[in-house]
């Protein structure tokens, strides 16, 4: 085995050019064993062998910069800088971290999670470099699929004019998570086949005609380009417009011709594109034919590449809403869904093989994706964008300023609410509530349930005029009965489902099931909690908070979300506008990060699991009764 | 006069063709008397004269959609459809408001205030209109400053992919509010002139050189097409590469080019992108002159164009701002400083002068701006983000994933926080501090005034590691002297400004003078008032806090910023945190969209006046004696 004798990049160094594509075949079956027992980024990694592979060959990291868009095909890079021993514990609770993390090695220089940050962090360094008088490279490498979110695009355009040597890598695999989309993508596609470059000549050809002055000649010139440039005039046209010097595209899997366009890149002066063509999977075909599914997968047997199933109990939140979705479109022709490249995360896939004309993903573009579901609910469609808690984020503003401040119809399906586990900190789900709740007309909502769910999402789509989130879990719902039709739930009202007279638990969503159980603890102890599902962090059920101040019951609240601006933070704000004094105790999650773990290891950490709450509760009411 | 006999988009229809130009003139005169006496975004309605009357002319508003990006270019617009008459009224408290508004007119589609939003509104409407089976024109018209926004490509990207019917109308007026940076404008500048043209052949004949398989067929087959296609070739390729028809460039001031060149793209099937040269203060020499001046003026002289000046008793904070970082760069090498294409606006202009290699116009693109400054910091920089409050909301997933996560050394400069008068609620600066005060490492503060302004940028510079923000008003600052040596203020300690033993008023930045003058008005009823500067809304000074807990003194916490998940907010927090229950009245801005006026108004409007204050204070103080 070489591979046991690289645990660095000098060691890599130290072996010949011709042993490389056996290191390359070793890392592959190292990585199929391993993840078979850990679950992971297994086809994005296994596409980006050969290319890690180079780059540590021909470069000098950490001197020169390697920054991994997004992060999770970084696992070669982990392998190649001492951290093998570590795969056991991948993604796992304070083990390796499925994404570059600067703690973990001197080589990881930048980290990433979310999408399309590598350039705007690439141009800095590199920017930082030149000030300071220094010299190394700066490599940023990013997928295709991340290259057309707008802040890779935003970042090339200053690249470009202000000319810092860098070599970006664009990991062109024709897929990010789902089937990529875009007119971008489109352009990729065509470098790669006679018959895309045609029907671009063609496209163009059909265009030219339309403006009679100049048609004739540049169809001429066209036909002269196509038989002397193929690919490269078309793309090279393109990225050259935006300064950088194109060079590509190179077969991925090919070292000899990697080292050999990577040297090239090294020794341009000014920005340089590497456009190395990979394919997810490669070398393992149940990855290969299913990118998709093996994209994050759990574990799974290596022969057959059969997945190991969980035995669910219950339905998780995502398929609910796909099917939820569907029954929503099939009442209301109004209804349309949107999904910014999450089609199979958000389980939209039936809903766009049932209504295809009804379900838009635009691509990674999260800011595009709320506005454009703005845009439609100005028009009268009543447009239900799923997206992730964390990539809403991306589109903050334009929730704001688009949506919000219009006071559009727009359905926010916040998914991967809470805590999301083994992705870890940047993936976390926890601040939509604080951003979200300071927005004048804004309904905010999370259910107890997965039928809950399903009423949640048909009142926020039949009986509300505005914007409204229903956030949801990633996780698997509670197993109960799911009503045949829908029923609304009354905006702003909250459900007594236990009643106490010692505390009062004011739940929300995810958190509803573990106050029962809380209660069942605290009644052990003699306690008699009160417990509320409150369904609405905005508007918060203003007549049960006075109730319980007027009973001058304390009040627990307990949320899946930061602290910070939470929920928790808006019945505080309520009771003191009302000059109300009485005692609150806000659970949630503190003013910390949360790294990668399992959920229920991640809840423990911030003291949410019920035995804990127990203990806090206790404490909380021990104090109250000293301070009376 | 033409003009005083056109209401509306039909009665301009009813003028002969031959007319438009004498409609032309009359307006501009219109917006120049008008807007000499209520100042304006003069500048850019100048430019858009011709454009605008030639889209009423041709389409049907508002059953064809225009959507103005950005929006402040919409006076025309607006004196078309009607509202001539309000022009006197202009960015007045309950007047005209600056930007489309959709309760103003039913031509208002849109409305917009921030930038690059409309081509994602637009692809919404128009997949509505297409599943509604409707038949009408969609119409943004964007600027190329704002075709830089990442969203705007990504809508692009969107809009070509699907090839919906639309007119992208690109308004190239060459600035967008600073000289326009990246490689994209430089890509539009090329098509204007044949120097520009050949330049670009030169750079793309060079890449060629260093790719010897291809470079000499290549070569020649430009030189053909240099001889055939002129500007055109270069343009349509870039934009229908992203799948439009490209039509342009025309004269954006010559009415018949215009209506041809509309005319032509109305019966262009799919999506067509329209290139039209303005010129931004077209036909009144002042503003040609100097558009940035122009751009957002107060009152002038007609003749003369000079500017009637605010009698300022004391420098506004972005002047100061702009000192300051000077200083900061002076004493260290390290101080770089970024502007997403607000230069001027936050008064970097001499600092770009003095540090050339050391300040970054990234142009509109707030977030590759965050993340840039972010790259920067990871090698030991210390950049300062100059960024309005309403546009970092654009780069709040980078903040949150790229700054705060990695715990990097980033300063935002948080510019235009609070009211911001005229501009209204596109533009105000009041969601921030809820915004960033959910992320771990960051630090907040806000001066009292310009003095302790210079020392908090320089504590945030020298003393903090980590993000911070500083936030700071566009207004005045209170005339106070200024210290020559910077001096390091102790992160989250507070400032007891004023003794007294009744109430204790916590008031953050610009609210301590007002909270001081409440104060004088609370003596006078016989109420000792202490009044605290809070300088930092993260983190607090909590010795203070319980120390104020201990005397039992109720607390009113006062911030121009939105209640929900403010300063007051966490004040809250930590009471409730530490099992304080005490009385807190949080005062700042309501869970309202305050519109357009002055600043006073704005602050009168959610009764954040001294003498409202007072009110509310005393009935607060008067509850709480109830309570007991």
């Amino acid at each position: 085995m070489l591979l046991e004798q690289i645990n660095s990049p000098e060691q890599l160094k130290q072996r010949n050019v011709e042993e490389l594509p056996k290191v390359a075949e070793e890392i592959r079956q190292f990585l199929i064993h391993s993840l078979s027992e850990t679950g992971g980024h297994l086809a994005s990694n296994l596409g980006v062998v050969e290319l890690t592979i180079a780059l540590h060959y021909l470069f000098d990291s950490p001197k020169d910069k390697l920054l991994w868009d997004v992060g999770h095909q970084a696992y070669v890079h982990k392998l190649l800088t001492g951290r093998g021993h570590l795969f056991p514990t991948l993604r796992q609770h304070q083990g390796l971290c499925g994404f570059p993390k600067m703690r973990e090695s001197e080589h990881d220089v930048w980290e990433t999670g979310h999408s399309s940050t590598s350039l705007s962090g690439a141009m800095g360094m590199a920017a930082a470099r030149d000030i300071k008088g220094e010299s190394y490279q700066v490599i940023p490498i990013i997928g295709d699929g991340a290259l057309t979110g707008g802040m890779a695009l935003e970042a090339l355009n200053h690249i470009g004019e202000e000319k810092k040597n860098m070599i970006v890598i664009l990991n062109d695999n024709e897929m990010s998570i789902s089937p990529n989309v875009g007119a971008l993508h489109n352009h990729l596609g065509r470098l790669r086949t006679n018959t895309g470059y045609n029907k671009l000549k063609d496209e163009v050809e059909a265009l030219l005609r339309k403006i009679p002055s100049v048609g004739g000649p540049f169809a001429n010139t066209l036909e002269r380009i196509k038989d002397s440039l193929k690919y490269l005039v078309v793309s090279g046209v393109f990225f050259e417009h935006l300064g950088f010097t194109y060079l590509g595209p190179v077969d991925g899997h090919e070292i000899d011709e990697l080292m050999e366009i990577l040297r090239q890149a090294a020794h341009t002066k000014g920005p340089v594109l590497v456009h190395v063509v990979t394919k997810k999977g490669y070398g393992y075909e149940p990855a290969e034919n299913d990118s998709v599914v093996y994209h994050g997968v759990g574990t799974y047997k290596i022969e057959s590449g059969s997945l190991h199933k969980k035995s669910a109990k219950a339905p998780a939140y995502p398929a609910v809403f796909g099917e939820t979705v569907i029954k929503l479109a099939e009442q209301n022709e109004k209804v349309v869904a949107i999904t910014p490249a999450m089609i199979t995360g958000s389980k939209l896939n039936a809903f766009q093989e049932r209504f295809p004309k009804r379900c838009f993903d635009v691509g990674i573009a999260e800011q595009h994706a709320v506005t454009f579901a703005a845009g439609m609910a100005t028009q009268g469609l009543k447009p239900i964008l799923a997206i992730y808690s964390t990539f809403l984020q991306r589109g903050y503003d334009q929730l704001i300023h688009d949506v919000c401040r219009q006071n559009l119809d727009v359905v926010f399906a916040v998914d991967r609410a809470g805590f999301v586990g083994e992705d870890g900190e940047t993936h976390q789900g926890v601040y939509d509530i604080s951003f979200m709740r300071n927005q004048p007309n804004m309904v905010i909502m999370m259910p107890k349930d997965e039928n809950e769910f399903q009423h949640m999402l048909y009142t926020a789509t039949e009986h509300i005029h505005g914007p409204v989130a229903v956030r949801y879990s990633k996780g698997a719902g509670l197993g109960v009965q799911m009503d045949a039709a829908f029923k609304p739930i009354p905006v702003g009202k909250a459900e007594v489902l236990r009643e106490g007279s010692d505390v009062a638990l004011l739940a929300f969503g995810t958190m509803v099931s573990p106050a029962l159980q809380t209660a069942e603890y605290l009644l052990e102890q003699g306690i008699q909690a009160k417990v509320i599902n409150a369904r609405f962090a905005k508007p918060l059920d203003e007549a049960l908070l006075v109730e319980l101040a007027r009973e001058q019951m304390p009040v627990v609240t307990i949320e899946e979300a930061c602290i910070q601006g939470g929920f928790g933070s808006a019945v505080l704000e309520f009771y003191a506008n009302e000059g109300l004094t009485l005692p609150v105790l806000p659970l949630g999650i503190p003013d910390v990060y949360v790294e990668h773990g399992s959920v229920s290891q991640q809840l423990e950490e911030v003291g949410l699991t019920p035995s804990q709450m127990v203990t806090t509760i206790t404490q909380f009411m021990a104090q109250k009764k000293q301070q009376v």
